[in-house]
């Protein structure tokens, strides 16, 4: 089994790392092949997504991404920052599908801007579309208006768009991912303003004819994140558009108060996918070893499970993971009195140990 | 000073009475013109916004509005639903400049899902432009695809666009608010992605230039919905597009845990605006008289302060809201051991009798 792994910029080498290392104790016949990606590819090789790296990714049966971005790119031409490294490769390997699990693990309830009993036992899946809507829509661009409030102005613009074979294949695997949990279904959109959802709420209501079993409500997305605030513990799984999915994934990660322990899968039509940690690459802590591995600890289990059909090696790592917790072992992110603070490296010993 | 009074759907005409009944005690020059709106305007005219509303929401100095919508027009076409009645009023008197703040009362500090000492004292502005970005694009609707994933399958589209006069406005709006406060502004985009938004970051940056006493800081939407959760308190004034406010706002009024409380004002070029409370019309409560008032009663104070130039009156309404919360007195949605529990009509009556 043949894995790509892109440790990209920031903290991406030093959770990489703990994530080999975890993968390495396993004792699986993988082959693992590193390459650069965002910045640091830009740096060596002009270009975000070099070549090299999208073939060896579209080669592989698996990717283990890091994290990418840093501020010193901020002021390049927007083709050449690193985040659009990760739009690249969602569109070269069509990735359509992200799942993003918002969960709240036990020893860390505390660490939530919430209420205690309003996250204990949180468990969210989002599933977000990835590879349309407004993120890829052409036309786009700027221009002069001849409409508008100003026509004769300088405008730019977007197109959000979604087919309707885009909308049911997300729909199947929504629908199938609510059969292998509480099958309850929510399915958020802005039907009441936009042309694009009207036919995203159509077609998801469709799909449900042949799944029954399973609850369907329809949710706009400004009350999805109120929702979300409100009453988390009343939403299952969700599925969403690329553009809302972007907002409610993360505004759910952060509620778990603990998204350095969060994975991430998006895969495509095959069940091929990409694994990275729902945080970002952290540039202002990179180097200093305090890092949490275990979101990427936690996505290379993931890959294992969706990707490289090992539920027993998925099902250890997670067992490991929970071991650690359970040792109160905690990197500064998540660290709180009374457990004893460690370091990346410590955390990804550990949790190899624990294996 | 002419005001249109349109109270709209479900607990619209309850909370819009109270807030009439505390104007009226002011013994101000006003006068009231009722009219319907929503799916009442519907039932009674065929249309949710009728020309003669419009007509005179044109004609008045402002409007007060209470809320649109009701379970039983879901099935209606888009166009004749309840909520393009306040789409249509936005277009139509041009309100640009929507104000929603998120404040949370010291007495209501616990009633947030947040813990309290993260959201005692919040005090965002959210300032969200209201006549543009993908609400009001053209061209918008469905058609055959000629390119993306699928060709030839149907597809449904919308358009985000801003011209730079549009952002221009609002930036202006945003800043000088932003001096009358901290002068600590944040503007929300998805410029990592979007044509839109990099217009937008580029408008904002260059007005920026003639308010150089704000510190101006730019957030990408996702990490916006995830520091309203983790740190909501290190954030003043927000401005964002329309569909990006369209979520912030309602996530930054559900975290005070009171949106009961919580006015807002939607103005043009002339400070002429339409204010409204910023919860829905709840029809589930309609008609048992135990909706929360005050956050109309609070929207009408809102526009004698924006709209009609009577900052004193205004503060007369606020300082007696203020005293009806310290004597204890709670309508159902904010109420807690200890408190007293009031109706609709008696909330307006002590606010009216604290005046
Ligand atoms: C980096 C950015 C382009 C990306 C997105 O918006 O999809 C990120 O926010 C994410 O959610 O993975
Ligand atoms: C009813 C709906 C069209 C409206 C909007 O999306 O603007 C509402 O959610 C609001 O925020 O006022």
């Amino acid at each position: 089994m043949k894995i790509a792994v892109l440790p990209g910029d920031g903290i991406g080498i030093e959770i990489i790392t703990e994530a080999v290392k975890v993968l390495n104790v396993l004792d699986l016949p993988l082959e693992l092949e590193w390459a650069d990606v965002g910045g640091k590819a830009y740096d060596n090789h002009g270009h975000p997504l070099p070549e090299a790296t999208l073939n060896l990714a579209k080669a592989a049966d698996a990717v283990l991404f890091g994290a990418v971005g840093d501020w010193k790119y901020d002021k390049l031409e927007r083709q050449f920052r690193p985040e659009q490294a990760i739009l690249g490769l969602r569109k070269g390997l069509g990735l359509f599908a992200n799942f993003r699990p918002a969960l709240c693990y036990p020893e860390l309830t505390h660490a939530s801007s919430l209420k205690p009993e309003l996250v204990a036992g949180l468990d969210i899946l989002i599933i977000r579309e990835l590879t349309g809507d407004i993120y890829f829509g052409q036309p786009r661009g700027r221009r002069t208006a001849v409409d508008g409030h100003f026509p004769g102005s300088e405008e730019a613009f977007d197109t959000m768009r979604y087919s309707r074979p885009e909308i049911e294949r997300i729909a199947h695997v929504a629908f199938q991912a609510a059969m292998k949990r509480g099958k309850k279904l929510t399915s958020v959109d802005k039907a009441n303003v936009l042309e694009t959802s009207q036919l995203w709420k159509d077609v998801m209501t469709e799909i449900h004819a042949q799944y029954p079993e399973v609850a369907l409500d329809h949710m706009y997305v400004d009350n999805a994140a109120m929702q979300l605030v409100k009453a988390p513990k009343k939403l299952d799984v969700v599925v969403t558009g690329n553009m809302f999915g972007d907002i409610l994934s993360d505004e759910a990660a952060m509620l778990t108060g603990s998204i350095g322990m969060l994975p991430s899968a998006s895969l495509d039509k095959n069940n091929k996918g990409l694994y990275e940690p729902s945080h970002g690459s952290a540039p202002d802590i990179a180097g200093k070893g305090i890092a949490n591995p275990l979101a990427t600890i936690l996505s290379a289990a993931m890959m294992l499970k969706f990707s490289l059909q090992q539920p027993d090696a998925a099902a250890r790592i997670e067992a490991a993971v929970q071991s650690v917790l359970a040792q109160g072992l905690r990197t500064a992110d998540i660290w709180s009195e009374g457990t004893t603070k460690v370091s990346t490296r410590e955390m990804g010993d550990a949790v190899a140990t624990a294996i």
